[in-house]
C-alpha cells in the first residue's frame, strides 16, 4: 500500500504540530502506582476537529460526553486516563466525566465545550476523584509532552505508539501527528482503542470528519487482536491552523494530499497496535486483491486476521494454508476453491485453488519473520484491501485471565 | 432446560437403538498409529435419514458426496475416518470419498446410494486410500460396536460423546442414540464437528428432517469454542423402524415426545463438545431470558461464549463482570446497560444495570466449579435461549501452533 510507504518523521509524535502541547502525570488510578495515567493534549489555538466513537451499543461515560461535546466540530484539549475506563457506572459516571472536564478547562484555560475526555481500563468500577482532582492539576505540558502522553494513555500495551508526517497545503508545510494505544479488545469498529491525532493544517470540519472516517476505516477498522469491542473506542483528531496557508476543503489537491498523509498515519498507528496485541510476537499482514468489490474484499482480509486458528497457526510456525482456505470460506462472501490464488510471503502455495509444489521449510521461514504477509488473490474483480492482526499466543491467555485480580 | 433433564441410559451409545452395528480399525490414517481412525455405522434394515451439513461456502469432499446421497431421504451406512478431511483436494477428493463407500458398500452389503461418508482431519492433505482400503475390509461390526465408533471419530478430543434415551410411541418403546466429536474449530453452525443419531423408532422422512434442523439449532448452533468453522461438518440421524409401532408424522403427540427426546441427545452431546473445547477446563453456560424474541435471545447467548475475554476471565478466576456487559452490548441488538440484570452463579451482580453489592469471593468461587452458569435477564419479552462454551487457557494455543507440524 502506497499510504504505507510515506516518510515518518524520525521521533514524530501528537506534539510535532505546531501549537501544541501535552503532559502526563502519575496519579495513582493504575493499580501499578508507579505508572503515569493521567494526562492532557492541548492546543494553543481553537481548533476544528472530529471523533469516531465505539458502535458497541452501551458506552462508556466519557464517549457519551465526548461525542456531545464534538458536535459542533470544535475542540482543543483532551483530558485522559488509563486504569480506570469508567464504564457501567451510570449518571455518576456522566457527572465524574464531566468534573474530568471542568478540572482540565480549569486547567488549560479552555471552554467547558471545547473539551474532550477519554478513559480507558477496567470496567465496572468508579473512577478516583480524589486523585484525579490532585492529578489534573499538576499535568506538565509541554511541545515535547506527546512522549509522556503517549506512555500515559498504555493499558497492557508494551510500546508507545506514535507517528507523525509532513505534507504540503500551497506554500505552507503543515505536519499530522497520532499517538495511540490498545492491545487487547481489539478488533474492527475499534474496539478498546484510542487514537489522538493532530495537525497544524487548516482543515474545514465537514472536511475533516470525511477524511477521518475514511481512514479510519482503511486502517484501525481493519485490525484484529481478539475480536471483542470495548465500550470507550475513541479517535479524534483536532486541527490548529497554526502552519497557516487556505483552510483544506473537500475536492482540491491539498485535500487530496491530505487525505494521503492522514491515512498514512491511521495505517501506521493500526499496523503498530496489531503488532503489539496481548501476547503478540508477529504481526500478520493479510492482502487480498481481485475481489468483487471493496466491501467483499475487506470481509476477507478481516476473516484471516480474525481466525483463532490462523493465529495459532502463525505462532507455532505451522503452515497449514487450509486454515486459511477455511477463513475465506467462512468470511461471508461467495466464493469456490478454484477462485483462490495464495501465497505465504512470496511463498506460492495455491493456484486456482490447486496446492502448488513448495517446499515446507520455505513457508516455515516466513511464519518465523516478524511481519507475516499472507496474499489471497480471489479472480473476480479489482476490490482490494489490507488487514492486520497478531499472532495468538499462550502469553495472550495469562494476561486476560488475571487482568483484574 | 428440561430437554437437559431426560434421563439418559448409562453406558447408551450410537448403537443402543435396537438393528444398528457399528465397529472400528486402527487403519494407519492418523499420525499416532495406535489410534482407532476409520469406522462404519450401519443398519440391518434400510431407514429414512436426515442430514445437515456445514455452511461454509468450500465444503469438504465427503460433504459433497453424503449430502448428494441424502437427497432421497434414505441412508442405513456411514463411513468415517479421523485423520485427514480430505478438504481442498478437489476432483480427487471426490474420487476418493465416492471409492470410500464403494468399500463400504460391498463391507456391509448395502447399494451405494444408502451410504455416507465423513472425513475429519488435517485440510489440503489427500487420503491415504491404500490403508484405507485395506482398512475397511477389516472393520468389525456389533452391537456393542457404538463405543469403539465413538473413539474412531476422536482428534484433538480428550473423551468420548455418547448418549441415548428411551421414549415411547404408542405401545412401542424406541431409543434414540448418538456419539458426536470435535474440540476445536467448534463454532455456531457446526464447526468441525460430527454427530451420528441412530433410532429404531420409524420416523416419516420429512419429520424427521425438520426434527434434526429443530434439534440442532438449539444445540450444536449454540456452542462455541473458537470461532473458527470447518468444511467438515455433518450431522446425521437414521431411522430403521426396528422397534414397530406406526410411523411417528408431523403434528401427533408421538412427534412431540420424539421432537423432546431428540433435543435432549443433541443437548447432551452439544455441551459435551463445549466441555471438551480444545485446552478447556470448564463449561460455561450462558442462560438468557426476557429477550424481545429467540432470534435476540440466541444472538446474545452466543455472544457470550463467544467473547476470548469472557473465556480468558472465567480461566482465571477473574469475576469481571464488565466484559459480559461488553459482550451482550456487541451482540447486535439493541439494548441498553439498564436492561439488563445479571448473575453468575446464583449470584446477582447486576439490578437493571446498577452493581448490586456482592462479595467477590463468591463469584471467584462459582467461577471455579466445572460448570459455570451466566444468567442474563433483559427485561424485553418473553425470549430465551442457553449457549454454551469453555474457558481459554493456555492449552489452547498450544495445541493449535502445533497441531499439523
Amino acid at each position: 500500500m502506497t499510504e504505507y510507504k510515506e516518510t515518518f518523521i524520525e521521533g514524530g509524535t501528537v506534539t510535532s504540530p505546531r501549537g501544541f502541547k501535552a503532559g502526563a502525570v502519575t496519579a495513582g488510578i493504575k493499580k501499578n502506582r508507579t505508572k503515569p495515567d493521567l494526562g492532557i493534549l492541548c492546543s494553543e489555538k481553537p481548533c476544528t476537529a472530529a471523533g469516531m466513537f465505539t458502535t458497541s451499543k452501551i458506552r462508556a461515560a466519557a464517549v457519551i460526553v465526548s461525542e456531545e461535546n464534538l458536535k459542533e466540530g470544535r475542540a482543543s484539549v483532551i483530558v485522559v486516563n488509563s486504569g480506570c475506563a469508567n464504564a457501567y457506572n451510570g449518571e455518576k459516571g456522566i457527572i465524574d466525566a464531566k468534573e474530568m472536564i471542568s478540572l482540565a478547562a480549569a486547567h488549560t484555560g479552555v471552554p467547558v465545550s471545547d473539551v474532550l475526555v477519554a478513559s480507558t481500563g477496567v470496567t465496572g468500577q468508579l473512577l478516583p476523584m480524589d486523585r484525579i482532582r490532585e492529578g489534573i492539576k499538576k499535568i506538565p505540558l509541554s511541545a515535547d509532552g506527546g512522549h509522556d502522553l503517549a506512555r500515559a494513555i498504555m493499558t497492557t500495551d508494551t510500546v508507545q505508539k506514535e507517528a507523525a508526517v509532513t505534507g504540503r497545503n500551497g506554500t505552507a508545510a503543515y505536519t499530522i501527528g497520532g499517538i495511540a494505544k490498545g492491545s487487547g479488545m481489539i478488533h474492527p469498529n475499534m474496539a478498546t482503542m484510542f487514537c489522538f491525532l493532530t495537525t497544524d493544517a487548516p482543515v474545514e470540519t465537514g472536511f475533516l470528519k470525511a477524511a477521518l472516517k475514511k481512514a479510519v476505516d482503511m486502517s484501525f477498522n481493519m485490525i484484529s487482536v481478539d475480536g471483542d469491542m470495548s465500550p470507550s473506542d475513541t479517535v479524534v483528531i483536532m486541527a490548529n491552523g497554526a502552519a497557516g496557508g487556505e483552510t483544506i476543503q473537500a475536492g482540491s489537491r491539498a485535500a487530496r494530499e491530505f487525505r494521503r498523509k492522514l491515512n498514512a498515519v491511521c495505517i501506521r498507528l493500526a499496523a503498530a497496535l496489531a503488532r503489539d496485541g496481548e501476547g503478540a510476537t508477529k504481526l500478520i499482514i493479510s492482502n487480498v486483491t481481485g475481489a468483487r468489490n471493496l466491501k467483499e474484499a475487506r470481509k476477507v482480509a478481516r476473516a484471516v486476521v480474525m481466525s483463532s486458528l490462523i493465529k495459532t497457526a502463525v505462532h507455532g510456525g505451522d503452515p497449514n494454508w487450509g486454515r486459511i482456505v477455511a477463513a475465506v470460506a467462512q468470511s461471508g462472501i461467495d466464493v469456490g476453491l478454484s477462485d483462490i490464488d495464495m501465497a505465504i510471503g512470496t511463498v506460492a502455495v495455491l493456484k486456482a485453488g490447486r496446492p502448488l509444489p513448495f517446499d515446507e521449510k520455505d513457508v516455515i521461514g516466513v511464519l518465523r519473520q516478524a511481519d507475516v504477509p499472507v496474499s489471497i488473490h480471489l479472480n473476480m474483480g479489482n476490490g482490494s484491501a489490507t488487514a492486520w492482526g497478531c499472532d495468538m499466543s499462550e502469553e495472550y491467555v495469562g494476561i486476560n485471565s488475571e487482568y483484574m485480580t
